[in-house]
């Protein structure tokens, strides 16, 4: 989808989270960055802009700012995330504007954080700490990683990464996508792969499709030994569902990365829970994230300068990147 | 190196700890156990036994009783841990008492157990605990794991699964063994590889020649970032120098198994260290790994009662096994 441009400078608008991303300036030749952290200022310095890059992928202002303001100029959405739930929003898809995403920044780091939360319950990492706070020498007996079965939902890039490493230390995984593909199973085949299923981990887009998709029917059919591990979206998860089969112990834990609301709210139960491992929307994030993630846009930004086709353009059906190219 | 034996009834001294191995009178025919607990029970039971099975790998009871005790009698003795370090004294080995361990069952599990510790360290699973605990949304920026370096002290079966492991997720792999080999370095090798070494696991046996190898000499050939996972013998490491390291920054972390006494005393200034991850001696020890022990030790029995090959017969010169076999 080639996306041309004129050779005065580029506008962009930036949203971010407070903190104007590292080394963006010096990376984007002489294109005009018009800088946003709330709502109000989005909307100020939206009008006229032919990019918009979302540093901040957390926040909802460009959906809250995008009906009262003048989008006219605007031909290419960026979002420093692997997910476009934020952005992916009717109208914004229906306005003509291209949009991008940061896959492949994230790929194996994710991975490694997944592999590092099934270590971690197999191992009872969190009860040794917790017993070394008490000064406690106290035995026990763990479990092995390899032969277990892990069921990864998400066929992108993301969920392929998580499957190749799991496979690399010997367990049996089951991956699982939109539609079924070579090594890859349809997402009406999950229930079936649930009953066996030891670590059951989301790595899918959030969709129509996927959105709530574990819930207490859902969980109902994992074995009690299963532990849940989700790096993709809060909302993938009906959370208070989950929350409830932890505390009965209907499944053996969770490590969660995402939440329906982020930061999670401190009067969560999840935060206490002894079966929880909690992390801050970080999986992805190894030292340099950032680095990569404005090499990637100012990639991006030289491509729609000189009207070349964009990498990771989202496929506004889906919600996703759905062709192969660049990791 | 056939060892046989008559057909009267077999005598066995078990050597427990308090727990009488699970499931070993049912494993082992018409041989006649004889249990002991502590070190003048063990004197007491001993003498006329053709077989000694130290079930309980962390006593010294055996050294301990073995100039005022009868052992003529005595034709084989067999470890339920794969370290000898407890049983290879040169009076037993000089006595002509065939030695063997408990090779093989340990290595997968405690493989598991070194990658989850390098994986808890680079992506800051403890940390992660800590402020879960305070309900506190932090986020931080993690560390790969592929490309990292790892240094593996120990060429046996466990050194060589953990190398396998570390390998197999993307990691860079020396493996450091007692003579230089295919794929080996040899121990004099290894202060050159020090300084660029991210992990170094010690799963080595205790011998006269890899006792305290890591002390403030060695430490200092590590760089800052370094991270030390012993899973093999406390005292392959000089525990306060080692202790003074973590103290001081002068390296990043390390992932204690064992330690040079165990139980780790109270007082130790290692069980409060932010860098440190402690466990009661416990990598190898996956749920059914005694059921694993004791059919080890029957199948060997059996192989003794019919004058058969031994399996696992550890070099008295060595203090290993030094040829390959079952693993």
């Amino acid at each position: 989808m080639p996306v041309s441009a004129g050779q005065d400078p580029i506008s962009v608008a930036v949203l971010h989270g407070g903190e104007t991303p590292p080394g963006l300036d010096g990376a984007v030749g002489d294109a005009r960055l018009r800088l946003a952290a709330t709502p109000d200022e989005l909307a100020t310095v939206l009008p006229g802009c032919e990019v918009l890059l979302t540093w901040d992928f957390t926040s909802d202002a460009v959906k809250q700012v995008w009906d009262a303001t003048d989008t006219s100029a605007l031909r290419w959405v960026h979002t420093a995330s692997a997910g476009v739930d934020r952005v992916a929003f009717p109208a914004l898809l229906g306005s003509g504007a291209t949009l991008t995403n940061s896959r492949g920044v994230f790929d194996r780091p994710m991975a490694e954080f997944v592999l590092g939360a099934v270590i971690a319950f197999a191992k009872d990492t969190a009860r040794s700490l917790a017993l070394q706070r008490e000064r406690t020498w106290r035995h026990r007996e763990t479990e092995n990683v390899a032969g277990t079965v892990a069921t990864v939902v998400g066929s992108g890039p993301i969920g392929r990464a998580v499957a190749e490493l799991l496979g690399a230390v010997g367990m049996r995984v089951r991956l699982v996508g939109r539609r079924a593909a070579e090594g890859v199973h349809a997402f009406d085949e999950l229930p079936g792969l649930l009953p066996d299923t030891d670590y059951l981990v989301l790595a899918a887009p959030l969709t129509d499709d996927t959105r709530g998709m574990l819930h207490t029917g859902t969980i109902a059919l994992l074995p009690e030994r299963a532990r849940v591990v989700n790096v993709g979206r809060g909302p993938l998860v009906v959370q208070d569902d989950l929350t409830g089969a932890l505390a009965t112990g209907r499944i053996a834990g969770a490590a969660l990365d995402v939440f329906e609301v982020e930061p999670l709210p401190a009067d969560s139960p999840l935060w206490t829970m002894e079966n929880v491992l909690l992390s801050p929307h970080m999986s992805g994030d190894v030292v340099g994230w950032k680095d990569m993630l404005v090499a990637l846009f100012a990639d991006n930004l030289a491509r729609f300068r000189d009207g070349r086709e964009l990498r990771n353009v989202v496929d506004p059906e889906r919600g996703y990147v759905s062709t192969g190219g660049n990791q």
